[in-house]
């Protein structure tokens, strides 16, 4: 077995493990539960027992792992390797995730966010591959992302640095929970499908499809939205053209600070596919300035839920490679 | 005299000249009027025979100088080292500055963006010495700026990175000459604080020190409407502190993007000190998340109209040093 790193995606409901060779191919992989309602301990124990679990059964000695890369949602202290807090796990506060992790294994052990892993993961093996500046954007509950510039993460001067999400795209806009107001996740998220969806049935009393959904369901989600816009639904259509829009003006945005190569679209809105990129673009090329020729290119990411641990056993490698 | 890299700027009215030894201190300067009416061929040979006077005079032999960086106004091909076109001087079209100024020196050279040329002198000179991540932004008629990461310029993906005039703070907002609706310059530049001061006094006929000033002058600037503001004047104190509050909107977005140590303000609106950077500073802390406590620094630039010469040599010395 050629020498590699081991990839930790820490998630709320399940635990990554993956094996990156030197090549950046991957030579295993296992998935796990997360042990939330154990605490911090028992997830450390988990992250630990699931990584040597994986290097007992592709056969790889401790002394052909290089590194382990743990990409974990934050924010993160990265300098010290701590998890300072995360939304789905209220109990892990201020823990020393990377030595803790690194200490049981007895590896060097390196902590990334897990949206700047995912988008390492892109970078390295996925769409993004071969690109001097690419962005990622995650579609999901949020709108989270990571920036690649000559392979190198963008993570700011205090690693708080790529959060799109958080880009303001209306000045005295909606109330985010981040404190400010008017961010782009608030406007473009796949919950904001929902919402959107919502509110025009509810205020406007318009007929819609999603009236029977949403009374069956109880609650309405971005692929509902979805089915029904395909279905010929004009209020999902709607509702979906409208977050695309605000979406295409966080690309813009993006675009002429950083000038990429490539903005990756992944998360669970991404799994519209075409039904995404293709309304996504229009409005891309209607807002995007007519000064040069629009270079940018938009596309969906090529990992789905595995660009994360990929990416954090990049991280290993670019770290201690 | 030790070696040094010759830094040539590009502007509408002056050509300046500077030599930056390898302690990236200032070794010489010079400034000339910009022959714009003698066309590509005048302004070239200008150039040139100012970088020779330059080096005459500081006595410096050609075998000390290790390049030469020129800064110039845009679009430019960076790769072919071409100026595709510039506002101020319009038959400058397709013209290979870089090749022509080096052959003509017979010295290597190397073609930057004035903007992304200023920010390399703020930060290897001016305000930004030491940081990690800088961003400048330079106000004046438009909102210009560059990236610095890591001691590079962010240039991105096609050279076209770096224009955060063109973030878009409104959408569908006022038409910009770019194409795009709603970029930051039409709402935060010197000409938008103008622009607002007249619109108030023509829309809304209130009583102002201005009305006197527009009449007399026939126009207004960004000046004009401080002074007034420092007198008292409530009509210019609201202009002033609108073109502020989208400034800070875009302080926040890119912040949130890049999480810099530092953005620089450069530009003709600088000169108002701390009559920008402290209600930007007080927007900007309004504006500014609640998650994480406020670590991007704002501050004035330190170079004022020579950080486009410094920056233009500097990269000189990155390139051939």
């Amino acid at each position: 077995m050629s020498r590699v790193c081991i990839g930790i995606d820490l998630g709320g409901t399940f635990i990554k493990f993956a094996l990156l060779d030197e090549s950046m191919s991957l030579a295993g992989a296992l998935q796990l539960p997360t042990p939330a309602s154990a605490g911090p301990d028992g997830v450390i124990e988990t992250m630990i027992s699931g990584a040597t679990e994986l290097l007992d059964r592709e056969g790889v000695s401790a002394g052909d792992v290089v590194g382990v890369g743990i990409g974990s949602p934050g924010p993160l202290d990265l300098d010290a390797g701590v998890v300072i807090g995360t939304p789905n796990m209220s109990d892990f506060v201020n823990v020393p995730l990377r030595d803790r992790v690194g200490d049981g294994l007895g590896i060097q052990t390196v902590l990334e966010n897990d949206a700047n892993a995912a988008a390492l993961g892109e970078y390295l093996c996925g769409s993004g591959k071969g690109t001097d500046v690419m962005v990622m954007l995650t579609l999901g509950t949020g709108v989270g992302g990571g920036i690649v510039i000559a392979g190198n993460l963008a993570r700011g001067a205090h690693g708080i640095g790529a959060e799109p999400g958080h880009l303001i795209v209306e000045p005295d806009g909606e109330q985010c929970p981040c404190g400010q107001r008017g961010c782009l996740e608030r406007y473009a998220s796949a919950s904001a499908v929902a919402r959107y969806a919502r509110q025009l049935i509810e205020r406007e009393n318009r007929k819609s499809i999603l009236t029977e959904v949403l009374g069956r369901k109880g609650d309405l989600d971005a692929a509902d939205v979805n089915e029904a816009r395909r279905a010929g639904d004009d209020l999902a259509a709607e509702a979906w053209d409208r977050a695309i829009s605000y979406l295409a003006v966080g690309c813009v945005s993006i675009t002429r600070l950083l000038d990429p190569d490539l903005i990756v679209l992944g998360g669970g809105m991404a799994k519209a596919g075409d039904d995404l990129t293709e309304p996504l673009r229009r409005h891309f090329t209607r807002l995007h300035w007519t000064i040069d020729t629009q270079k940018t290119v938009l596309a969906l990411a090529s990992l789905g839920n595995d660009a994360g641990v990929i990416g954090a056993a990049g991280n290993a490698w670019k770290q201690f490679g």
